[in-house]
């Protein structure tokens, strides 16, 4: 690999981009010859770290070069990355992307024309940056039934749940995380799941051949998430997780996005901070974690660069990578036939026959509850029960029905259980 | 890959021999075309599950069948695997193992072997069975800078002290993993950290191009530790691990493998039963860590089908694969000034001067104490210290003088803390 000379562009040289460039500049003659070629930036005027001479603001100038081979794609956002690395592609030329929207959005269709003309696309960065998870599934894996994948692939809501764990308020977490350059001033795509959702989209494909649209893809965020639930959670010797979860069996494949209370003992429970990680099961390997970074420009590059070094090797060999799975999922399963394990907690007024009225109405929908803990007395009292497993469906009616109880004064949290 | 026919020969069909040719035979037609072609065993007369004409006690039938491209060694043991596998991959056949032994004597032969052949050498089950760790280390991390891995990657004595925390004696531990088939009868090689420093070995050569000898691995096992020393352990927030640990810095590359006092809320604390992890780190991927099954023959077969596949992609490029990593290291670091905090137990007679006396002995060799804890008094006082960062060296050094102190009994327990 080292003999030979790979010509490489970059598009965007924004933090990710500018580290990127770094890095290759490192590389180059370490492992591989690298010849960076062109960077695609909106104003060539910029004072830059590396040899201005590089800068273009012309995709077009890149995409004709014939000499480049490789372009890295770090531009950010749906438009315009979509359309050039379809280009980009269909020109023959390897891509490397970090970008989590295009993907979601048209990897299958991006697969395809990178198949068709034979040249390689990879996107290692677009799912928990820095850990080096989607090479090893599809191909260390890639003979494995995978049973499931689940993954905290945000790490913004995991340093606020984690700040929560430890006593914060939501908002005061929150505005940590805006502090500390976690969180946008707008977090409505990490804290709603929005982020986890499309990452959720990616591992779909990857890991199960399937391509859901966003619409398919149940989402919950954790903005109202109270400390109090953090506090039964830990009575409960839990904790509470924003996790994307993958489900194949025989009744079919669901993804989903939602909060769920971890049993402190699981491995996604020990996942602190802005950390991510990804878990993987499969009939033969019973259960894998990967744990690692999962935002950062340094992560990031680190995993674009692995790209690269993927990329050189099988540009030696003239192959396209190993896209795309086998799909082997037995159709899809509805969000509304998922069971899960429910816990639930009431306002309720303390007064004779709440339990029953409340119990009878779980009843009616073939819910059985685990255990039930109530707190306080008279018009104040709080219910906290936890379920047995039941269907979305019926629960969110029998929740539906109790929460018009007189007796009910609020539903004041529904959260899954993770099992 | 799909069209291609791959033709494969297995060496042996024990437990995870018969557990490949059965994932083989499934694997057949769904990923790739397989066509098993022979299974070298010792006797052909011993009825199989698998078509028996396949069977055969010659290893020159395999190695002169001009047909056969893969061969997958699963004969375990040192001998006569090393000579097959160099004859095999002299015959261009690409050759993978899970046989850790003869990779951690040999590996770096093999693999130049391999790459003069322009054959590939795939050996993924030996380290960690069933984690993909050795293809994202060497494929996916191959730029990056590491400074650490450090590996519970013994399941057996990982097992035995997930009991002892429990409660468990360190026979009583023993006993049930033999019981149950995670400890052989004769258990040195597992839980005096033999097995451990094999993987060391291989790791070092994978993640830093570098190939200790068996000697230069200091390594310690389990057996001496205590019950007691677990009490300490949990009154200090810490569990104990046998860890291998292998760091690269400026001052040089260690490799070792011993028990070591982990504080309960880092990754590896929370790693157990048998299952291994796999932690790395890097200059941009901070820490990452990659968990799962460390044993057992679906884990295993899992790896080795996961290289079959590799072979198989790598053969229609005809290249060899990704061997092997630059050595970046800055020279050896011997054993003697590796740094570490010390966790200390001594049998003391509380009597005046005592602790003068041992604090003296530590200063003497430059060791500063970060805690005292006694209990007890009278001649059966028990002294545990926990010293601040000091070199073996001067550790060892410090502990020969301190035992030989009238006033100290006996020196029950030196436990290295993780940092």
């Amino acid at each position: 690999m080292k003999n030979n000379n790979y010509s490489i562009a970059v598009l965007g040289a924004g933090n990710i981009g500018a580290t990127v460039i770094d890095r290759l500049l490192e590389l180059d003659g370490e492992l591989v010859n690298i010849d960076l070629k062109k960077v695609l930036v909106a104003d060539t005027s910029k004072k830059r770290d590396f040899d201005s001479s590089l800068t273009t603001n012309s995709f077009e100038e890149i995409l004709n070069d014939e000499s480049i081979q490789i372009v890295i794609e770090v531009l950010g956002g749906l438009n315009p990355g979509k359309e050039y690395i379809k280009s980009l592609l269909e020109k023959g030329k390897s891509v490397i992307t970090a970008n989590k929207d295009i993907i979601a959005d048209c990897g299958q269709e991006l697969i395809a024309i990178a198949q068709k003309n034979n040249v390689c696309l990879y996107f290692e960065a677009a799912v928990a940056a820095g850990i080096p998870v989607l090479k090893p599934l599809i191909e260390s894996l890639r003979g494995e039934e995978l049973t499931r994948v689940a993954g905290i692939i945000n790490g913004t809501s995991n340093y606020i749940l984690t700040s929560m764990e430890e006593g914060s308020s939501y908002e005061d977490a929150l505005h940590d995380a805006q502090e500390l350059g976690y969180a946008e001033p707008d977090p409505t795509n990490d804290v709603e799941g929005l982020d986890a959702k499309y990452k959720a989209m990616i591992l779909s494909l990857l890991c199960f051949g399937v391509s859901p649209t966003s619409d398919d893809v149940f989402t919950e965020g954790i903005s109202s998430i109270t400390k109090e639930d953090f506090g039964w959670a830990q009575r409960l010797d839990k904790t509470i997780k924003l996790v994307a979860q993958l489900d194949s069996s025989d009744s079919g494949f669901n993804a989903r996005v939602y909060p769920v209370l971890v049993d402190i003992k699981h491995p996604l429970a020990s996942i602190r901070g802005a950390l991510n990680a990804v878990l993987v099961e499969g009939k033969n390997i019973s259960q894998l974690v990967f744990s690692g970074p999962g935002a950062g420009s340094a992560p990031t590059a680190s995993a674009i660069i692995g790209d690269v070094l993927s990329a050189c090797h099988q540009l030696e060999s003239k192959q396209t990578n190993w896209y795309p799975l086998r799909s082997s999922v037995a159709g899809s399963k509805s969000i509304e036939s998922v069971e899960s394990s429910w816990f639930i907690r009431l306002s309720v007024k303390d007064e004779s026959g709440v339990l029953a009225s409340i119990a009878g109405l779980f009843g009616e929908q073939n819910v059985s509850i685990e255990s039930v803990i109530q707190e306080g007395r008279g018009d104040n009292a709080e219910l906290v029960l936890v379920t047995h497993e039941a269907t979305e469906e019926n629960l969110t009616t029998a929740i539906t029905n109790i929460a018009n109880l007189e007796a009910v004064s609020s539903v004041t949290s529904t959260i899954r259980v993770y099992s």
